[in-house]
């Protein structure tokens, strides 16, 4: 390709300017904090990690890892999320701290993308793992810590979808036990929630009708805890109906924490198969058509880092709340200018010490010149600047003797 | 090599545990709200970038950017340090707004090292940039401003040598002007502070006994003010003459903001040739032997993004004053531990919910077995963790029927 020019930056990529920055900072410490109240506390790992283990490990998939070099041909990834390397710092620097550990993070996390598809190669994910308890009431917890985390992000109108892997596979496995190749097809067209596909595909295949109505009747399992019943009717696999049992013990404990009129139970809902082993949530904003977070639980990642150990977890897509949503209201009290010449400026100087001990902005303006001299009157409409940063000052006083 | 283990990390970068995250956000936050009162507006830019534009423009030696290929065989760089990226948003984003800006910024940087050397391969720095002002004042601005930054983030006993790199190359251009090749040996040996090396490379040059004088004379220009009256007197060639003179000028204006007595003129201090262009500057902790904070001024870096503008700033080493400083203290308080049983849930949750809300961290503990309960005298020194969490907990509250 063409040498790139000055001023461009690689695809995917992004910079925030001011008002971006002082949103996205107002999110991410809200979120910690909602996170620091339940007891999570906050952890960083570096950017850079070996594939071998982190990279292997993650729930990304091979081809999305952004893989380089390092100096002794040893290949490393950029971070693709935060799961694995907590469960790195799990299994080592904290091997010996007693479970459960609660754990949160604020993180920059990459994908290898296609430079044309304008998807982002780098954005922002906060996240709790709570490590060592394998109940229906840490899967709660995690869920019920989602709703305040929302909520503290400043996300009012949103929806958690709940669901769990171990009621498809069972009852798939119960119903076409022979045919594994269909049974990878079905839970892939649910993946990508093509309901119509799913039709499609079960008429392709030559099924009893009891079969049919049976995988026909998973599209159906979308509710409140009736669908919990409803499931536990439409499979007699014992994976099915120990999975439907956890999810309505989580579904009971959402209701004593008060958030169950913002979670609803999805059974057609399909995360990452080969990394979560229990119940998985997304959760949708009213105003966008992409979840704005998504967790579950994933009891086999700490045994690869040498610890095992259950754990479950979620994370907020931060940047599609802060592309997506109001979220959180940020006000930025505008700068005093501070005008001066060189006689008063020690006088100046102070009074901006001042002014800024009691939390004030102040910018310094030199003048030795009356023509430069700003007026005081001079109104923030007189200096609104279109561009992207808004106005410089608010306010503006003068130390001048001419 | 052989395949990394599974708790293996790249060499050069660390985990932050809680208790140095919550340092480290309380340095980050406090220095950043320090320049926010000064008028500095945070930005954030992406961690990859073009090596042909931002890693070519950086302050950073070559072998040292961390270099990388994306899926097109461009080659990227993670960003070095953030004056370049922060130079090609003033040049693209913000190219329409007025001069002079003023910026801030907390970002993780990285260095390609040799793994065996030791050296940290990702660190973070908060620093400022003012961009459009080539005045004295402006550099004053942003020495007054490290001060403050530094004592910010705890750093109470330091000093901040302030140099011009003008001075020495007018002297050396003036004293040796047939001997290039000498007079970059001569800043080699200074910018390495060896200052024992520098009279031997003097003894070793066949000069008349005016030109070691001068030479020689350069050891001798560390202290306050008086020092430009000697360099002054050292050198008459003009460039050396014209950067005292600025030099001095700053030194005023920072008696003026009452914090000359933080400050040393030092014009042995030698920063990167190539990169700054008038005052340089380093903060040393007292505690420590290498700087905390580096700055300076820098006219010809915009110009490479194609907007040519003046620029002056700093940037904190951020994690030198993590590790070796005192920094600020952060005080957590212990989580409260809500223990309860089934039949007292909702009551439990509900109590975790006002607590929460008034500020309080709260552990939830389920558990159906007397025997598990724990004692609510239990103290916290019976609950101390030995290990890098420390107390999981500080107090025990109970929600039980039993």
């Amino acid at each position: 390709m063409s040498k790139p020019k000055g001023f461009e930056k690689p695809a995917g990529v992004r910079d925030y300017l001011p008002f971006a920055v002082e949103k996205l900072r107002a999110i991410e410490r809200s979120v910690l904090d909602c996170m620091t109240s339940w007891g999570y506390r906050q952890i960083m790992t570096p950017t850079m990690e070996y594939y071998d283990t982190v990279g292997v490990a993650s729930s990304t998939s091979d081809q999305k890892l952004f893989k380089l070099l390092n100096n002794r041909g040893t290949t490393m990834v950029l971070r693709s999320d935060m799961p694995a390397p907590i469960a790195r710092v799990v299994s080592s620097l904290l091997r010996d701290e007693p479970l459960p550990l609660r754990l949160s993070y604020h993180a920059n996390v990459f994908r290898a993308i296609e430079e044309e598809a304008g998807k982002e190669a780098e954005f922002f994910q906060t996240g709790v793992e709570l490590v060592g308890d394998d109940s229906a009431e840490a899967d709660a917890e995690v869920v019920a810590l989602a709703v305040s985390s929302l909520q503290a992000a400043g996300v009012t109108t949103f929806k958690i979808a709940l669901g769990h892997v171990g009621f498809l596979n069972g009852l798939l496995e119960d119903a076409i036990p022979d045919r594994e190749e269909a049974r990878e097809t079905l839970k892939e067209v649910l993946m990508h929630r093509d309901y119509v596909g799913y039709r499609e595909t079960l008429a392709s295949l030559s099924l009893t009708e009891e079969q049919r109505n049976e995988l026909e009747g998973v599209l159906k399992l979308r509710g409140g805890k009736e669908v919990c019943h409803q499931a536990l009717e439409l499979s007699g696999n014992s994976l099915a109906q120990s999975s439907i049992e956890h999810l309505a013990q989580v579904w009971d404990a959402l209701e004593d924490y008060g958030v169950a009129q913002h979670v609803m139970i999805d059974l057609t809902m399909i995360g990452d198969f080969s990394y979560y082993t229990g119940m998985t949530f997304e959760g949708y904003a009213a105003e966008l058509g992409f979840p704005v977070c998504s967790g579950g639980r994933y009891d086999n990642l700490l045994q690869q880092f040498g610890r095992p150990a259950p754990a479950t977890g979620f994370s907020l897509k931060t940047n599609r709340i802060l592309d997506g949503v109001g979220g959180i209201q940020t006000e930025r009290e505008l700068p005093i200018l501070l005008q001066y010449d060189a006689t008063n400026r020690k006088l100046a100087f102070a009074e901006a010490a001042r002014l800024r001990s009691e939390g004030r902005s102040v910018l310094m303006k030199h003048t030795d010149k009356p023509e430069d001299l700003l007026s005081e009157t001079e109104t923030v409409a007189q200096n609104v600047r279109s561009g992207p940063l808004g106005p410089a000052y608010g306010e503006i006083r003068s130390f001048v003797s001419f």
